[in-house]
């Protein structure tokens, strides 16, 4: 049985799924670009989330997309999967796999479906969880995205977990883009590892105590973050820099617009492949990207 | 292998799953408590929808639910389960599953996790799972839900869909509330069958050719809405009454609360099981609503 894992920090990539013709994960090409991820720098890979298409895929596939990267040889210490769920039992199905795979520890959306919903139901969610996974290895980092789960987590509710389970509710990615929620998370809360969502909020979270960052944008730019991380001397470059690449991203769907990025970088048109809803970007927006993208003067690292 | 089924119309229960102490599907008084619906004049059950908590269970335990009614002798054409999950690859599954079993049409929510989807998406959604499904049985009632799901369904989306697929995609359940809505649906495809999702809206959208209603109010007062369907010579009365039990529900947590209604209408404790983030509500609570059923004059028929 591996150890307790850590407090995680650090530069985490919210990782791209590739996909085949018929739409499962691509399990070799995952392998190929989670190693390449961490050859860039990256601390970890926080795979199976928003940008990974996880909701998008049944608990076969997203449990085979877990075990197939531990059994390429990727140090599952070094993988933090995206495990919450609309259901309670997939969600304690895919953690505690997880758990018997000795990931360093997991990203947890709550159930997402229900809105409007309760700090009492949202407490009981992730109570459940915990004690039906029933594993002192268990690491929970909340998943705070308004804006796509419609499901915020409160202070409030943060204080009630990390109260009743301190050892298990140890941090946070916050991808509201509300560098004030996560200062004053990170304040209320001084030990609780606070991550952000996005790329030009590592800086000014860092700053603050926080622990780094896990986003899309790091799928292509991981070397930027890394040097922010590291207060690099050029990290303010840096950190401009990646601002800038995220502009040109965003600028487009987030998810079609990394893939066509991919696709076209690695010169493999099967990045191409995503699950509706999502629908692949156009030629002319594609163009527009890698033309944004080369005008920040950042060079995505060769395949 | 069953006949194609008709194009659905009537009172449809968006059914309650009652629950173990454990959090799973109670069976036994899922079959009772529907066999009780149907002999109160529902003409079929929405089962595993939004009132179900059915985004709560994950597919071995909906599959399970499906199968254990079908089991009982509950005939399948009078079911209508709620078969739209976030995954593709879920939503296959069920809707699979449930063709097979000879349902007569699927509630399908559209994939609700990312927000601001295209139409495009939306549309690649529904196609994808027609396809993969490959059923000249398969009859797709859409479900639109923009509070809940966040991911509304409009009604140039409607327009391709029925052009593209006019023997599957038959109909809809609309419970935004918003009557202009089901009956611009219902004006622009005449044969579509709209369903609404709120009980008092059932008399003016059947006054303008809608199919019927699916409800949760239903679970508690389905003798009501058979009276509005079939224009009863009380239909006006038993509108005014239905919209002061919906009122009366309405104004607390709805799944909390009808499950409450049937613990103590029922006699069984075991109602009030239920997976969170749902919460069962407190005795005051529990008081009040009771009090305010009864103050409408409607008596819930005995089990």
């Amino acid at each position: 049985m591996a150890d307790i894992p850590p407090i995680l920090s650090g530069v985490y990539c919210a990782v791209l799924t590739p996909m085949k013709a018929d739409l499962t994960p691509d399990d070799k090409l995952m392998v190929r670009h989670c190693k390449w991820l961490l050859d860039q720098g990256c601390d970890g890979l926080s795979i199976l989330g928003t940008t990974g298409e996880a909701n998008s895929l049944c608990m076969k596939e997203r449990i085979r997309t877990m075990d197939s990267l531990v059994e390429a040889g990727i140090d599952p210490a070094r993988l933090m999967p995206g495990t919450g769920c609309c259901a309670l039992t997939d969600t304690c199905i895919q953690t505690g796999r997880a758990m018997e795979l000795g990931v360093g520890g997991v990203l947890m959306l709550p159930p997402f479906y229900y809105k409007n919903v309760s700090d009492d139901g949202l407490f009981a969610s992730y109570s459940e969880v915990i004690q039906r996974v029933g594993s002192d290895r268990l690491r929970i980092y909340l998943y705070h995205f308004p804006q796509m789960s419609a499901v915020p987590i409160s202070l409030s509710l943060i204080e009630r977990l990390v109260t009743a389970y301190p050892d298990t509710v140890v941090g946070m990615k916050d991808s509201s883009g509300d560098l004030d929620n996560m200062l004053t998370v990170q304040k209320a809360f001084p030990d609780f590892a606070v991550f952000t969502g996005w790329d030009h909020l590592l800086k000014p979270l860092l700053a603050a105590g926080g622990a780094g960052c896990i986003t899309a944008v790091a799928n292509i730019a991981a070397p930027l973050l890394r040097r922010i991380m590291d207060g690099a001397p050029d990290a303010d470059a840096a950190h401009d820099r990646i601002d800038a690449v995220r502009q040109a991203i965003t600028a487009r769907p987030l998810i079609p617009g990394l893939k066509e990025v991919m696709a076209r970088h690695d010169g493999n048109p099967g990045w191409r492949f995503m699950r509706p809803p999502m629908v692949a970007v156009d030629d002319a927006t594609g163009d527009g990207l890698m033309a944004d993208i080369a005008a920040t003067g950042f060079e995505i690292p060769a395949v």
